[in-house]
């Protein structure tokens, strides 16, 4: 018998507003059910310092913010910031699968392009194809942004690998790279699996 | 170096509405920054479903939700459903830490008196005195409500069980108990302290 959200059943209809909130905040990832009831306790005791201005500021992101039209970032306007800054125009494409992912790569500070998310990867099993992937405006922005090389940053699994290797397909005329795996800074050869071993081993360089 | 918030550095104002989202969240028991992260991206994703849901949710509980003023318990008046309720007016009141602890012995359904919500353990480091745990309300309702029994629903802690024994003092003329300690439902010997073990033989019972 699964443990009713509710915890007071016989409670009068005035609770619906808290167990609405307790089933949505349920729905947050890392957050299930018991500790979305913990959340909402917290909330309701720091109703001033936290669960007011919460509200505020998702009512805030909810009318502000939506999706770059060229590459697919998080932006609030129509374009995101890194599409509209010139600056970054240097030729250079990173393809990321997520928004998380652009955070990512942004905070090495490392890259000075421009991105495009594709908001996945391709699987078969969860009917996401190339369309839905905002492939097609890659291909697009490929001659509309004049750009000469197309770095994949995709996540070493089976399946990012796989939208890698279909998106280098379907490229021509541009340099198409993806990001070198071996043993991640700080990383103990003790706690890796032997992929990385092998790729970083397949990959080593001279001194 | 602690690694910052705000995920793109060099970005425009605009970002000020999801980094203060990312950084009210983070303050959730169950989710840090990395987490909050995540939810932020997954609430601007399900706009529609999530995010402005989650708004209006929020700002109704905000509006409407408050502390009982007998009990502690959440209420969306004075006085909570359950102190309004006369049936649960036989004589028995149970103190708990937390309106968790509510819940959690409501979710149990045996209980059929009142609660008396302390918000806390008495601690001497936090500064943590019986008034500020809603003691001296709890002396006035045995008289008010014609108390027989209380029942003390505190953690099987130091704190927990300090409060206990102080709220026990100060208790005459109505039986205090506590409840039983012993092995959980459920729960095999092997995965239990001593402690548990040391009072579940102490409490043993004739079959």
């Amino acid at each position: 018998m699964p443990q009713p959200m509710t915890p007071v059943p016989d409670d009068d209809a005035d609770r619906a507003a808290l167990d609405d909130l307790i089933a949505l905040l349920a729905k947050l990832p890392g957050l299930g059910p018991r500790s979305a009831r913990r959340a909402v306790l917290h909330l309701v005791k720091k109703r001033g310092q936290l669960l007011l201005p919460l509200a505020a500021a998702m009512t805030r992101v909810g009318d502000t913010v939506r999706e770059c039209l060229n590459c697919g970032n998080i932006a609030t306007g129509d374009i995101c910031a890194i599409c509209a800054d010139d600056r970054r125009a240097n030729g250079e494409i990173c393809v990321v699968e997520d928004v998380a992912d652009l955070w990512a790569m942004e905070r090495s500070r490392q890259f000075k392009g421009r991105y495009h998310v594709l908001g996945g990867t391709l699987s078969a099993l969860d009917a996401i194809g190339p369309e839905t992937l905002r492939i097609p405006r890659l291909l697009d922005r490929i001659t509309g942004e004049g750009v000469s090389e197309v770095i994949l940053a995709l996540g070493a699994t089976i399946d990012g690998q796989t939208t890698a290797h279909y998106i280098a397909d379907q490229l021509t005329g541009v340099t198409v790279t993806s990001l070198a795996q071996g043993v991640p800074v700080g990383g103990e050869l003790d706690y890796l699996d032997e992929g990385t071993i092998t790729a970083a081993l397949r990959a080593r360089r001279a001194l």
